[in-house]
Order: structure tokens, then sequence, then C-alpha cells
């Protein structure tokens, strides 16, 4: 495990949430991104090593306005960048989490993705991730 | 602002959770203090140049315990590092942020903390914190 890529918020209003963001981690978004396969459209901020990932729902099925419907905006998982997604995934399966794909997928800002099951982590959606080479 | 200092996640059991996080994060948890003043007991993990901060009540009046009860186990907050944790309460307060405590307090692994609202965070509690030195 290498670091905490990115925080994923999600928000009603991208852009009013931009702004915000911009004002409170006192730099510009740098990225904006449509994700078609998840159905959201999501927006970057560096904080140093780091990134603030924004995440807004592009219709009403989208697991993002669904999770703002339930339990309003805010924090939806935390990514952490590993060296080699598949040899996490199979170590991290072996120590009991719940990985929610079987086979790494193509997420947001050139990643390889997998999440974890927020039952096997104390409640957090936890994201695996890999730079796409 | 210089980066994702840490992410902070409530838990019931402090024991099961140390042995969670260990798991996932591949490390070993490196410190654990009780921050008397918060009525919370604290353990800390690295990640690179960032930490996970698992925090359980130590009673029922303690914040974390009344988020757990009302939320169940989950991220509670996230903790920005600043270099001057003054100059940024008075910048953030000017763009209309709301401080939850009008000077910064001490909190846990030896920082001045200043919690943000997160009404005003888009659903977000923000933890601004400095070394102290």
């Amino acid at each position: 495990m290498q670091k905490i890529e990115h925080i994923g918020i999600a928000v009603k209003d991208l852009e009013k949430s931009e702004s915000l963001f911009s004002l409170l981690l006192n730099t510009p978004v740098y990225k904006r991104e449509e994700v078609e396969n998840q159905q959201v459209i999501t927006s970057f901020l560096r904080n140093g090593p780091n990134k603030i990932e924004l995440i807004q729902g592009t219709n009403e099925d989208s697991v993002i306005s669904k999770f703002v419907e339930k339990k309003g905006e805010g924090i939806h998982h935390i990514a952490l960048a590993v060296d080699d997604i598949k040899s996490e995934m199979i170590r991290l399966q072996r120590a009991g989490f719940q990985l929610l794909n079987e086979e790494p997928t193509i997420g947001a800002d050139n990643k390889w993705v997998c999440f974890l099951h927020p039952k096997s982590c104390n409640g957090v959606l936890i994201e695996l991730c890999q730079e796409r080479k």
C-alpha cells in the first residue's frame, strides 16, 4: 500500500462542490471526467500527494445518486494506491475481506480499481487502485 | 494545505478494528493514545505519507460513541495538514466556512486542531491540524 490516493465525496451539484472544495483546499479543480460505466461525473483536486474526488451521479439510477438520496452528501469511499492490484486482491480475499468485483475494472483517472465491501471494513467502502500503464 | 494528514474512522471495538486495519493496510498499529478532553482512545496506522486514525469513545457521552450509536461505524472526519492553522482558520472563516472552535485546541498525535462544520463542507467533517512544536 502506497498512500491514500484519494477520498471520494458524493455530491448533488458538482459545480457548487467544485467551488466549495477549491476554496477549502485553496487549489483549483484540475480535471473533470465522466465515467460512463459507473454513471458518474467526477472532479479532482490535489492536496499534496493526495486527491479529493467529487462525484455526482449522471442519472437517478447511479449508485452515487442513490447514496446521496439515502444518506445525503458526504464521504463515499477511501481509495488506497497499490503497486499490484491483483496480488492485493488475492491477499485481502484470503484475509477475509469481501471483494465487490472479482477482476479489476476501469475507474476514473486512468486507474484499475477494485472495491471492498464496507461490511468487511468497519462500514468503510475501500477502493484499491493501481495506475494503468 | 500540505496533504491529507489522516482519516478518522469511528469504531465500536478498538482492538478488533486494529486487527482489521492492520490486515487491510498490511502494517501494524504504531501508536495508541487516549485523548481525555475528547473522551476517546485512538490508534494510528501509517499508509505512506498518510495515516488512518481509529477512534473509540471511552464512555457513552463521547461524541464518537454517539456517532456510532446513530450512524454505525464508519468514516468520521478528514484531517488536512496545514502549515499555519491560525491563518487557515481566518482564511476559511472569511470564505464562509463555519469553524467549530474559535481557537485551535489540542488533539491527538501532538497536533493543534480545528474542526469545520459538516454543513459548510458538503456533509464532510473537516479537521485542520498543525504539528505542535
